[in-house]
């Protein structure tokens, strides 16, 4: 069952669709994954510090459920009850950047240090351009010791929040979800077809946003863009962020489009999926923007780390190779995303339903 | 007059070719821009310090005329006395030495400021990934001051030959090749077919060349190779000088096979030249193995200056993000390298001479 969600997804029956049902089916299946992969995820409790996760499977479904339901709710809201589906969202939106953390901490570790060994590797066959460089032990010890510590703190802040009466009440709306969904009234009898209009926006959303990316700066590869002329497209109300002309700040106005890209494609994902049309394509997709976002809160994490005092120069240069490098899979990423997503864009600009839950 | 050895090569005569003639055409004219360019481009023999190149133009001619007349007794070496054209060769190349290295100063630093400037542009339009960091002023200076003082070694270096016997007598070399080549004998009455194989001997080893590049490993954009696993292919020599496990040694040792292919192709660019027979796409090739190397030589630079003592971390750290982008347009250079070639290679394999010299 663990990989249902994003494998299987609920298709509606095909003899007796309502839009009710089609949701119903999908949410009862998601708060179902969810009731069973949360005690799993979090352990007993508290009761065992720093036993925490207690197993990474299960919440790695408990973010995918709580992903797939904050995103239903969110592509359908005019199907429930209003202000059930608004604070259903909010707290699983808390949830969700609760028990993100810790495990994105653990992957940008891994992904820093995979990726200042293979810098810094010696070996005949394959070393890195920072082969042997001093400053690499040092880097990599700084870095480690910054992401554990910051992933210590996420696990503080969840064992904090395992007892709290939040949390349960939470647990308690999904059981209810699991039950019965609250549906706004006369959306039970409505038939399937009146989810597709719904869909088709948050396709519609997605088409929106992926026109406002820069594509054309990372069409041509190594344009070098990424590195030398941010900012040069991208939303509108990024621009004020920049103003500051703090290298950070730019980057993150830079990325910012991106990163709205990716929330908008996980919706289309999901509606599309609630529909029981999923299309491959977003999937891949999805995974390029996540490599997109990784990459640069990697990058973040090695220019903070570069400014840690005292530091030794050898150790800040060697950070500074390491930003760039992680800026590089950035444009990597947008280059990758520039080459798909014109293939997709038209079939999903024509999108009228998936086949299944057509009656004639 | 002064580009025509690039862009006007000398063609023999159609109707009455012989090998010698070819050459002695080539030579001849190549011999009188070196004349012509030698007191423009190094001033009045050194009587003012300081005031060199005299003319930047009449250098770059100087230059040009150097490395033609030496690739062309390089690879119709058979047809000139023997130890004639090795000593010649031998006193080109140090002449090229001398006065190649002042320019190269100039435009790396060109180069690496410009980098650094586009990186760190806090303009609201473009700004760069380093924007307003406290580091990169100081990296500027840093760079600025390092790459004057080389400049100036080597400005000094030209100075202080310029009114040595080597250089009167290379003059005096250069003066004799612009009157009556020294051929070998049996060679003038030759045919210019006779020229063709040699020709073809030059292609065949810029091609050998290439196939030892490791052009898969960067066919792929963004591949990262270029910063993560160096060494995989090139040549089997370059082995050798990676067992240090020194950076500096293994990203040399990366970019040999390259640095080879270079000069293997401006040979074979110049034997066709001899020959009247041009090949566009090759001086396209030149340049971008040219901007290889000079992101290559600048890379070197940056790291060189990362290594000064007492300098800040923030220093430090921007120098690392400017080692990193120039190691991208080293990938850059080589990917478009990789695009290119397999292009122009068949027709080169099967060159049998230009259409001019032909008898019949």
């Amino acid at each position: 069952m663990t990989d249902a969600p994003t494998t299987a997804p609920v298709a509606p029956a095909a003899s007796s669709t309502s839009a009710g049902e089609v949701l119903a089916g999908y949410l009862t299946a998601q708060a179902g994954v969810f009731l069973r992969a949360l005690p799993q995820a979090v352990g007993e409790a508290g009761s065992r510090p720093g036993a925490l996760p207690a197993s990474a499977a299960a919440a790695d479904d408990l973010l995918r459920a709580v992903r797939r339901v904050g995103g239903a709710l969110h592509t359908f809201a005019v199907a429930f009850e209003p202000a059930w589906a608004r604070e259903s969202r909010a707290e699983l939106r808390w949830l969700l950047n609760l028990l993100a953390s810790e495990p994105a901490y653990q992957r940008r570790s891994a992904r820093l240090l995979a990726a200042l060994d293979s810098l810094a590797d010696p070996g005949p066959d394959a070393p890195g351009m920072l082969a042997g460089h001093a400053g690499a032990p040092k880097a990599r010890a700084l870095l480690d010791r910054q992401l554990t510590l910051a992933r210590t703190r996420a696990h503080t802040a969840v064992l904090q929040e395992l007892r709290s009466a939040r949390l349960h009440a939470l647990a308690d709306r999904m059981t209810l979800l699991a039950g019965e969904v609250p549906l706004a009234e006369g959306c039970a009898g409505e038939p399937a077809e009146a989810l597709l209009p719904q869909a088709a926006a948050a396709l519609g959303a997605l088409a929106e946003a992926a026109e406002l990316l820069p594509l054309q700066r990372s069409a041509v590869p190594y344009g070098g863009e990424g590195l030398h002329r941010l900012g040069s497209g991208g939303t509108p109300g990024a621009g004020a962020a920049r103003t500051g002309a703090d290298s950070e700040a730019v980057l993150a106005a830079d990325d910012e489009p991106w990163l709205r890209a990716r929330i908008l494609l996980k919706r289309a994902r999901y509606a599309l999926e609630v529909c029981g049309s999923p299309v491959a394509g977003l999937d891949e997709l999805d995974r390029v923007l996540g490599r997109h976002q990784e990459a640069s809160d990697a990058a973040v994490t090695a220019a903070t780390a570069a400014r840690t005092p005292r530091i030794t120069p050898a150790t800040a240069y060697v950070l500074g190779v390491v930003h760039a490098d992680q800026r590089l899979e950035v444009e990597a990423a947008r280059y990758a995303f520039g080459l798909q997503w014109p293939v997709l864009a038209p079939g999903l600009g024509h999108w009228e339903g998936p086949p299944a839950p057509r009656k004639g």
